[in-house]
């Protein structure tokens, strides 16, 4: 693969994503133990991971592709969902990767495709053929099938949300005070991706409090405004809620909002705490508005539409990224594709006010600066950080930054020289982008890069540091060079000129086997703890290690069976209150 | 056909259209004369009118449905364009009638669709066989070509919008001061519906000032916040900017928005004066903001999306009326198939804020009551006039009416008991519905139906007053029964009760032969006339009908030969200041 020691393409990055797919995904959970619905695990089963692979899907033929059988095109189907969907969507007109509509891969013709599939491209296109991953046979298929046109999954309304909604604590049967003596502030909610459960852990003593069944690869853990509830979605669309509240937290309603899906976020305005919840899907390409309390499915909004600039039609704007505005009654929501951040005024559901703010595409994730008014929000195929004002709904600035920003939610600390500044690290190189987000007292630095920070190389998916912290920890979890994807870099926020320090978070796990990828510092709620997971895979013992941030030595190691691939962990005070 | 006189179905009444289509839609306008564009003309010809049924489309095979011929499956084609995509809808999920999908049809089964086609049913879908329009191996044809996958008509993006846009007259070579001596207020523009143009009508002397040529069959005439500006939109999306202070008012700009439209608007706010136009189309669906004064594409915004109630998605939610707000830089356009009527806040076109108004389907026309706050509007598949309040951007009221109501703009005059009134006629039976429209001084009555009028019979497109008559005049184009639609019904508004006097503008026109349907009452400036069009097949002779108004006896009939079939007409006072 071309890929060069911190100077790895987001492309191939996303594509090592997918190659390790047969690792982690392909491995079916055990359905007994994990509770799931005899539906979803057929999917899981018949999928190998991807909810979209088993999918039945009316297809007509192309009479001008090359023939395929119907066993032929359902296995094609399936590795394109795969392997493919993710950069080139479901329906081939193109994301990360090229379109791949048959009116351009017809004219390509078989031969063509079959050298590009194998083989792959300098510009991002993984060499599955060399690299291992399909046969000759395959790569002749999915030449094959690309020329056919794209099966487009079923559509996913109210309907199907309410026949999949289950609420199994009524609010009515829900305690009215805590009734645990757990620390909430300081609970971790973490995803455990290949086991499609999360762990509930205490932040003081480090045990596991509880294990829950949920979606498949919780993308993300979202807390309610007043701290009770806590939401996560799986990467298959389906939602649990969270009571905290339980003598043992457990999840008291669930839904699947869709086929695929990557976000959840809670109404945080005055006078809307626990009222709305809002979930975005990648497809159906939609969001939709629920009750805080009960996920009940209240305003489904498509986002099929116009892509900014050259107002093309587009059909598939994947929902990526949610943030509840602090300010008023509005989410705002990244509309992948079209580069549309849309304002979704909740205050009224039946006349339902969206403005449509123009940014850039790729829209994916971000954060809010210190103020928490404007969200700092990564247009990955654009390189650039679109900085929306969510108190007046409007673009204030498109900032220039590295190659392909992924910042999570991003890093938010005063620069000595620059005053505040929120960061943001790479997939596509090796850079860490420092923007000027002070427009009363630093003016001139606003909305500027105004210092670039050299880490420890490519393949960057989070960085994080806390108020009490003088420190900013950079991962680099899909760098292809074992000894920087199991460490980490630590940065003197007083001192940036003088460099990281790298920190072998990989080693101090104890872990000998496996990759051991270390991915996502997460602080605790007092902010002298960071929080890092290593990452095996499935049938590997996986572990979380805790950093002294002070003096960025090792405090504890938390190792578990059930701690089966754990990545993102989400503090409950630090989500509640977007401190990061 | 199943159709009782005054008891007409909607359904039938579209039908009729569609049958009369052969008549006045299937003859091609001599291209030379009409200067129309090559490509223009070549859809003319080859779709016998239909705008869509030429367009290229890439169609698969269902391998489960009945062999076609490429020959057969381009003439099932257009004939289902021409006859069914009206009710149907082009991709075929169903507007005013059933949805036919080929989940549907296949089960369904040949037999099954032969025998509905040819026959038709009760429920509003015409006898396509036994009324003669198609042929029994036509009829095989279509319950073969109904079970195939819909082809979908090409997108429309800016590109292609930019690419047919052409500036005739620049900006800076246009007048500064009108040029003409004409009465500017008292001009109507006319439709001359199959020849592809529209005549412009001097009212004081009855002469016409000039014939331009359009799109086909231009579906109404729209002017500018000044005045100056005459918007006209094609059935083909084509939209025609005149410039009415040129010594000949003539075309200064023209652009093509999609395949098929219906709707065109100005902007009309407080300093937004001519700034603005927007368009709205059947196909794709979707809606287009432009530059005023040269109608450069600006925004585009697709309204594929959820319908209101069942929040299932809707590929094809066409754009019927739009209306623009005189109290705010909003838009008000009518979604139909979704039901939902989008408050658009032109202010900001890049951060552009749309709120979505949930209504009831299928909102096609409707106008302001005479306060010019509330937007009528009609949702004929639902019964119902949903009152927008284009202040606050919300729903006031959904109101209970007749079958399939159907006002144009409406109707607005006092009530001699009931106070302030806006009237809908109806498609679908023979009744005027009057609605309170006074909140304030008459909150009783505000927006319930206060009376109910018996007019001629069912059929009923137009009907029109004006604040300085005492008549209110309703058509019944679509009634079966010539004596009906050659005629029209007028009722004193003092004296409601003592019902209404029937008019015979057909006989008056002096016309001998040909359907001669009167439709659409328009009252001049003054409002001492009103204008009636005589509507007769494309090589029959048409008329215009004047009646004074206040002795409602014949004051002129205007004939030439450059009039072919007549429709709307547009006094231009009145429709710059919503006076009906």
């Amino acid at each position: 693969m071309p890929i060069r020691k911190g100077k790895i393409r987001y492309l191939a990055a996303l594509s090592l994503l997918a190659l390790a797919g047969p690792l982690a995904l392909a491995q079916t959970p055990d359905a007994a133990k994990a509770g799931h619905s005899d539906e979803t695990m057929r999917d899981y089963q018949a999928s190998g991971g991807s909810p979209l692979a088993a999918v039945p899907m009316h297809q007509d033929i192309n009479p001008l592709a090359p023939k395929m059988s119907e066993e032929e095109f359902d296995k094609a189907k399936r590795i394109f969902f795969e392997r493919c969907a993710g950069c080139h969507g479901v329906l081939r007109k193109g994301a990360t990767g090229k379109p791949l509509t048959p009116d351009i891969t017809l004219e390509k013709g078989l031969e063509y495709l079959k050298v590009f599939i194998k083989f792959g491209s300098a510009g991002g296109m993984p060499n599955w053929g060399t690299s291992g991953v399909l046969s000759d046979d395959e790569v002749d298929l999915m030449a094959r099938y690309v020329q056919q046109t794209p099966p487009a999954p079923p559509e996913f309304g109210l309907k199907e949300m309410e026949a999949s909604w289950k609420v199994i604590v009524p609010v009515d049967k829900r305690p009215t005070r805590k009734m645990n003596n757990l620390n909430l502030d300081n609970l971790f909610s973490v995803t455990l991706r290949d086991a499609g459960k999360i762990a509930l852990i205490d932040g003081d003593s480090k045990k596991i409090v509880n294990i829950l069944n949920t979606g498949y690869a919780v993308h993300i853990s979202r807390m309610s405004a007043s701290g009770r509830y806590l939401f996560v979605i799986g990467r298959d669309a389906k939602i649990n809620l969270i009571d905290l509240w339980m003598e043992k937290p457990d999840t008291v309603a669930e839904i699947k909002v869709g086929m695929e899906a990557r976000s959840v976020e809670s109404s945080k305005a005055k006078g809307y705490e626990d009222k709305y919840a809002i979930a975005g899907s990648y497809w159906p390409p939609q969001f939709v508005i629920m009750d805080g309390d009960t996920l009940k499915p209240r305003k489904i909004v498509s986002t099929r539409g116009m892509v900014v600039g050259t107002q093309e039609y587009h059909p598939e704007p994947r929902v990526a990224a949610i943030v509840a505005s602090h300010f008023k009654p509005a989410f705002f929501v990244n509309v992948k594709e079209t580069g549309m951040v849309y304002s979704v005024d909740y205050s009224d559901l039946n006349n339902l006010s969206i403005k449509m703010i123009e940014a850039a595409p790729f829209l994916h994730d971000g954060g809010f600066e210190s103020s928490h008014r404007y969200f700092m929000d990564a247009a990955n195929a654009s390189n650039k950080i679109a900085v929306i004002d969510t108190k007046e709904s409007r673009l204030t600035s498109l900032v220039d930054v590295g190659k392909t920003p992924h910042p999570g939610r991003g890093a938010n600390f005063v620069d000595p020289k620059f005053g505040p500044v929120w960061a943001t690290g790479h997939l596509g190189d090796e850079t860490i982008s420092l923007i000027g987000t002070d427009p009363k007292k630093h003016p001139q630095n606003a909305w500027k890069v105004v210092r670039t920070l050299k880490g420890l190389g490519g393949g960057s998916l989070f960085l994080k540091t806390h108020a009490k912290s003088n420190n900013l920890w950079v991962d680099a979890t899909l760098n292809p060079d074992p000894a920087i994807s199991q460490a980490v870099a630590v940065f003197d926020i007083n001192h940036l000129d003088k460099g990281y320090e790298l920190i072998p978070i990989g080693e101090w796990s104890g872990l000998k086997a496996g990759p051991r990828r270390v991915v996502q510092p997460e602080f605790n709620k007092a902010g002298d703890e960071v929080w890092f997971s290593v990452w095996n895979g499935k049938d590997e013992e996986s572990a979380i290690v805790v950093v002294d941030d002070k003096t960025r030595k090792l405090k504890a190691v938390i190792r578990d069976p059930r701690l089966v691939t754990p990545t993102g962990k989400f503090n409950v005070f630090n989500t509640q209150h977007d401190v990061y």
